[in-house]
């Protein structure tokens, strides 16, 4: 049988990967190039453009009837650009338009890349089931993305969910964004890293200093590590707990290396949680790691598109 | 021309309200009791059952089509209970059960205080026009509730949008909810009086130490009053930042007592809100003070039911 399908893009500073995928989920073809980030805005689209290339040569392409895109952000969905932190290039470029050109005119949605990773782990991973969620991304950055009622809430522009900035510490240090005490200023991966560096931690012969170097060495007890992940775990559950607080979540899914961490995170942060999220509607709140590996992005991007072809088929459009 | 009407209740720790109110959100007829708050449960129930027999007896009572009930929280929609902290004879009372019972049958709406009065600011008020927003009341505690695509968000219990108790001070000062460095505990009216007496400035002849009596003194230009409302409104753009942050508002609405303090606190709050509402898609947020007055709980609760009643019917239920 041959089922209609939808292309995906997962658009990052580092890869742009593409994708067609069936309405279960399933990835029939990929493509990926390496992202130029550091090049101008054209260049960037062209590696975008040969992504969708390859996919369009496929003898599946004739099925596709949508383009889902999840890309680094911000992102405005409503004018349909991009502006990624890491791809200077970029800034309020068109790219659904860009998109929707290369493929011959079909509707293209766009969605932040934190939205896209939720409406996966929603779809097919540890989120399935729950009607009211926070997905997050732990790693180089904090990311995330909700789902409420049961249906994924990327927000009027695309963005929401970005939990990574909201501030947990008003009066603490700087972060880049221009806040102060941010949960990514304390959780992310460089700033488990840093911290465990100026408390003392010292890495071993191989010079790894990254977070899951602290994470390895927290698991063998090094105290100073133990602290660093113990003060991400705090920032985790404040903003987690936070969240609940303001929409009812009932669960919050991690996902990202910092995520991979396991026992190290979770235990902390799940003591952490029983601490700030008091109130009685928010007390059964529960944390999971994340389910779906590297293909996440490309899934909920998926996602995002037949949930739009499915919404705009009902309303008749 | 004999229109459909909703009865409202707006229950909370000082009174009990109940109103007759029509499409237009115009109010008919009102009654109202005290809240015996330390009495028992059935004598409180009592008190509701008073004002509720006040409405039945009107000769608008045959055009009732559904009651709303907004209540000072926690309360739980699922089960149709309510738990207010100020009212300790009732925990997970079945206060939907019974006003069903009270009213003959009526179909019932229950919702959280802070979201009736979101209901009513959307509908009426300074967030009219507005498909995203959070509305909050400032006062002895702080509350609140969300509109999100347009429509109320309470959330699957009913008490989405508890802005007060969401931490933005992970080190902070312990909060009676048992978190710390909760949005009320620097925010609310009574923490500004506390902070300001600590810092040494003293109430005038009348002996009024009330927030309001604060922002008296800050408008004169005291220093220590000012420096209280520049930390309360600090801690209120953090959490109003994070809320736009996590679900895309873009107009916060402030009432309630502190809200009525005008310059003293919307000054150093737009000011901070710019320091911590930094990312694209939340520069464009705007804050502004209430527009209902002391009926906003009336008025939010049959809009509540109202809406409830409209989409019953387009279901099929």
């Amino acid at each position: 049988m041959h089922t209609d399908l939808v292309a995906a893009l997962d658009i990052g500073g580092t890869k742009i990967a593409g994708a067609l995928v069936d309405g279960h989920g399933r990835i029939l073809l990929r493509a990926q190039r390496a992202t130029p980030a550091q090049e101008d805005g054209d260049t960037v689209m062209g590696a975008v453009e040969d992504v969708i290339r390859e996919l369009t040569v496929s003898p599946h392409w004739g099925r596709v009837r949508a383009v889902g895109i999840g890309s680094a952000g911000p992102v405005d969905a409503v004018t349909g650009s991009v502006s990624p932190v890491n791809i200077p290039g970029w800034r309020e470029y068109p790219l659904v338009e860009r998109v929707r050109a290369a493929t011959g005119g079909l509707p293209v949605e766009l969605i932040g890349d934190g939205v896209a990773i939720t409406a996966a782990e929603h779809w097919q991973g540890a989120a399935r089931g729950h009607d009211n969620a926070l997905c997050m991304v732990v790693s180089t950055g904090v990311g995330g993305g909700l789902v409420l009622g049961g249906r994924l809430h990327p927000g009027p522009t695309g963005n929401a969910g970005h939990i990574g900035h909201i501030s947990v510490d008003l009066d603490g240090d700087p972060c880049p964004c221009g806040s102060r005490g941010c949960v990514e200023r304390i959780a992310s991966g460089p700033n488990i890293a840093r911290r465990a560096l100026e408390g003392g931690w010292r890495p071993g012969p191989d010079g790894d200093t990254s977070a899951a170097a602290v994470a390895a060495a927290a698991r063998l007890g090094d105290p100073v590590a133990v602290a660093s992940f113990e003060r991400a775990a705090q920032a985790l559950a404040a903003g987690i707990a936070a969240t609940a607080t303001l929409v009812e979540i009932d669960i919050a899914v991690i996902g990202g290396g910092v995520g991979k961490a396991g026992d190290v995170l979770f235990t902390p942060l799940r003591k952490a949680l029983a601490q700030y999220a008091t109130l009685s509607f928010v007390q059964r709140l529960t944390v999971a790691p994340a389910l779906m590996g590297t293909d996440a992005g490309l899934v909920g991007a998926a996602a995002a598109a037949i949930t739009k072809k499915t919404n705009e088929t009902a309303a008749g459009v």
